[in-house]
């Protein structure tokens, strides 16, 4: 029973989430294929009903530059996969040690340590498997090995691994602001800047002001997320969240919130919420689902 | 100052050692650039003296096919790369923690288990983007591709991966000797036949029954491989191994040597190295590197 006040960015969401999950189930290996157990976890740790907000970014963005939604599949389901095993290797013990993951054991919790390790190097092999051969994405060999070189990038040493390396070396030191912009710029921001860059990949003809633009957009709503994120750790509790609750305080963590206080965090957001929307002004119509995004961003509540 | 017995095969593999050691260097972050540890911790595992046996195997198998050199160091350091990372994850405590790895201390002892991890990951993006980068590898995208897609098949759970969760599921069981090829096939056999395979992918023109006896040599080879590396840690005393010897049947795991017995061992991979060697029959004098690598391969002591 659908609620009558459905916008359609709420429709867009349901869709492009039912879109990928069934996208996802296709390209991860069957539960029965042979290794069974690590075919197991890698599926239970995708397949989760996760909110799937880079595929969402990936589409919304896609849709602003005419792309057609059967071409993204490819990349949404690629950063989702890399999404995916940065989470197990995330909440494995010696990272941040967390039995809880959207409502459910975490992967090594559900299995067992090593195939926890071996489920996340799988999804990123797997990933990257993905972009070469989902057959809709482009027929042009140029232009997948661009989203290649893009996701790799924004995966690897330089990107989301290397701020998840930033994060734990910030462990019980007081951060300044700008050295944790740059964690959370790498941590969260390179893979959700990267969801816009691919999307951009597959219009080798766009005017690069419209490129520009987007890229601009997304890196703003990739720091917004973590701020949001941050707040909402301390903010929320642990049923909602899908996790556990007010882990960062606990461990020591350095988030926005700890350095610039709960009001502050809440302004910087917005403030970056506002940039975004004004990278967005000269666009039409067709950014509406980009615009959805950033409020759906700032205004989530898990 | 070198013997004086150095044969062509000996001279080739000290200058691919030094030439691979160079381009990984090259192609690895500098230890000075954020975040530093991350990026120590990449090089410390992945610049240390291995034997190189991958990136050997992808020289040898080009210049049987007329590549040069300079075009296989893209796939060669890629290779290197997501081997190195796979070492790292493997050693780790809730794998087969290990303490020694190339007569070093293992990169989670040297750095920490979190980091290790980390360094793993990174190294396995790294290697895709070297194979979308690297200059002299060849100027056809179609070509990188199937590159990109061949290593992340080998890798992924159908391959690497998946050999490893395989190898881990048999510790303490008895396994059949078919069962044993299977397990073997996947952890090392992948990634071995994956070097022939990057080498073939970038002649297109290649007469495709060529393409399949290297494909059958890599095959036997990299099965071969093993066999020498289950009696080795039955033989071998943990110096000259430079990682912990005997460790398999401290862990109970399966091995030739366990399934067939030792002579037997020794009589498979002797078999596998002469099916190997009428492979190349055909072949004229080029692929005189590549006899070389299959002795090397059988014969190693460490």
């Amino acid at each position: 029973l659908k609620a009558q006040t459905e916008t359609p960015f709420d429709a867009f969401v349901t869709d492009c989430q039912s879109r990928v999950e069934k996208a996802l189930d296709a390209c991860l290996p069957p539960e029965d294929a042979p290794p069974t157990l690590l075919h197991k976890a890698m599926r239970y740790s995708t397949l989760n009903g996760g909110k799937r907000i880079r595929p969402l970014l990936i589409y919304a963005a896609g849709t602003a530059i005419d792309i057609g939604l059967s071409r993204l599949d490819g990349p949404a389901c690629a950063v989702e996969l890399i999404h995916a095993y940065s989470l197990i290797h995330d909440d494995l013990p010696a990272m941040d040690d967390d039995c809880l993951r959207r409502g459910r054991p975490t992967c090594h919790r559900a299995f067992d340590e090593a195939t926890a390790i071996l489920a996340g190097d799988a999804l990123q092999s797997l990933a990257f498997q993905v972009l070469t051969r989902h057959p809709s994405t482009t027929s042009d060999p140029a232009v997948r090995l661009h989203l290649v070189e893009a996701l790799a990038t924004a995966s690897g040493s330089r990107g989301m691994a290397g701020g998840q390396a930033l994060d734990l070396a910030s462990e019980g030191r007081q951060l300044e602001l700008l050295e944790l912009e740059n964690v959370h710029i790498h941590k969260t921001g390179a893979l959700l800047r990267c969801c816009v860059q691919m999307a951009t990949l597959l219009r080798p003809d766009l005017d690069p002001a419209v490129t520009r633009r987007l890229d601009r957009f997304a890196k703003c709503m990739g720091l917004a997320f973590q701020i949001r994120d941050d707040i909402l750790d301390v903010e929320g509790d642990t049923r909602s969240l899908g996790k556990t609750g007010g882990k960062d305080a606990e461990q020591n963590k350095a988030t926005y919130p700890s350095v610039v206080g709960l009001a502050e965090s809440r302004a910087m957001a917005a403030q970056l919420y506002d940039q975004a929307m004004q990278e967005l002004e000269r666009f039409d119509g067709n950014a509406d689902l980009l615009r959805g995004i950033a409020r759906y961003i700032v205004g989530r509540q898990h």
